[in-house]
């Protein structure tokens, strides 16, 4: 939440002359996304979001992003689209950094959605799969499943002192999860963090998602079901409750665009658990790594071993409103 | 540089509809101001920027500087014009702070300004004195010249410790600004911290000045000697010149709209090493205050006691190009 590099007014009008934009008439560096710098950019023709990319991202990835944030805003998809310079290049460099135009998304990012905005959020997915059906890149999830054990590196008395017992659950759910199904089931693009900061409303009208930045190739259903432990589940000071309203109506949305094959119905309970297991490791690893009384908190990890309390229970897809 | 409070969408949609300015359309925190948490506001009616005041703005000095903004916009000068809610309050409450939404303004801050930003500088801080002229209110200049000794508090080690010598020469400077002549020259609302970042330009067009929380009832002259402090010198790795084109012609284009008297004059000298000593003893606070290491460094004193050691050597107003 910070804008890391600064531009100089300098540095700002020689890149620019590069495109067809004409000159800046506003410049403000934007609290929004913690890998990059980002700044919106209004200039003669039109608002813009300008990205630098910090280290964090792994450069190699940025044609990846680029090329799929290009082809879904050509398919239509709401999403940033990459401006290219007159020499047709969409990534430049500024202040050292490889630096990106995309064009800005209206819209405000809900902190608590409703229910009408998870069903929004679950067509836009859906609609977002379509889009990326004939995008020809592929990546892989780094942060797959493979990647959870290496990741929590049996730190059983880490996951014990943030809380009694922690531990030994997540030991026995990534066991469960040897076998996640996700290879098996229906491939494609995947946004895979496609969280409520990210996601832009008109009201309940869904009008764009941002930072693709974990983009890659994955199970469909999958992101379907990050988006639900993201978006359906209500946290409160006594824990974390599934609210089923809001799952169901982001399920039965996203089959209005995209129905479910009976296997990635069936598998939803496992994917959901898989998908809270990604995000309790990242933020467990994140979170242990994190000097006390540093300036930055990362997220607890315990909001999602609430989640995956839920989903070790969990019976079957019903239980989710499928 | 940092958003300190979030605002959840229910507070913002609460917090608008006292307001007539429709829906909110997009609400981005920006990277602007280290005091407080800003908004950058779209409604159905335009582009605002939303402030919440965090603690470090005394509460009750915001009346002052909200009537001020409201002044100096209505007389036409460039600032941003605070908006009241319907009931006729401009100051209001948004998540337990007070809030306040000011209309958006255009242009950029140059990072080093041209000669003709300085110039274009000169001329829009006398265009804000005369506009305050008939504004009302007064405020006390909480660092005028007796905060100077109370902040450096005898810390000859502190200063020494920064750069060998320093402190004798801050303790001289002190002892030189005992009898500093502000209060004996014109009086009226001074900017008091009109730096570039605080100004904004379309080329070499001034489009406007923000961030009024240091404002103030104190003599014009020393407005301008701030300025000469902040755009007409330049700094790099060697230490710091004084430009003495940029100084000339800020002051030229100054007195164009706003003569200077002739005590004003004589006493530039005097004036810009007191400025000088103002941001060096704020500094230098903030610099002894902040543990190392911290995530967020303080600005280097240094800055100013390079320009306190020109400002010692001047010989009259000429040297300044006055």
């Amino acid at each position: 939440m910070a804008v890391y590099t600064h531009v100089s007014d300098e540095a700002l009008e020689a890149f620019l002359s590069a495109y067809d934009l004409g000159r800046a008439l506003s410049f403000k560096g934007i609290a929004e996304g913690v890998e990059n710098s980002n700044y919106l950019l209004e200039t003669e023709r039109g608002r813009f979001i300008l990205t630098l990319f910090e280290k964090r991202v792994a450069q190699a990835d940025l044609p990846y992003f680029i090329a799929l944030k290009q082809h879904l805003a050509a398919a239509g998809f709401p999403c940033p689209a990459p401006v290219a310079a007159r020499n047709g290049a969409a990534l430049r460099v500024l202040e050292h950094r490889p630096a990106l135009i995309v064009t800005f998304l209206q819209g405000l990012s809900p902190r608590r959605p409703t229910p009408a905005q998870c069903a929004g959020l679950g067509a836009a997915l859906a609609n977002m799969h379509l889009a990326a059906r004939d995008f020809a890149m592929t990546r892989t999830n780094t942060l797959g499943a493979a990647s959870w054990p290496r990741l929590f590196n049996d730190n059983v008395a880490g996951a014990d002192a943030l809380e009694a017992g922690l531990g030994v659950r997540i030991a026995g759910d990534l066991a469960a999860l040897a076998d996640f199904p996700a290879a098996s089931l229906p491939q494609g693009t995947i946004h895979a963090d496609l969280f409520p900061d990210n996601a832009f409303f008109e009201g309940d009208r869904f009008t764009g998602a941002i930072d693709f930045y974990f983009a890659c190739t994955d199970a469909l259903a999958y992101d379907l079901a990050i988006c639900l432990n993201a978006w359906a589940f209500d946290d409160h000071a006594q824990g974390t409750d599934y609210n089923y309203t809001k799952g169901r109506r982001m399920i039965e949305a996203y089959q209005s665009v995209r129905p479910l094959s009976g296997a990635e119905r069936a598998a939803l309970p496992m994917l959901a658990r898989g998908a809270a297991m990604r995000f309790f490791q990242t933020r467990f690893h994140d979170w242990t790594a994190t000097p006390p009384g540093a300036l930055v908190r990362p997220k607890n990890p315990l909001d999602y071993a609430r989640r995956l309390d839920f989903h070790r229970e969990a019976k079957g897809p019903e239980d989710y409103g499928a």
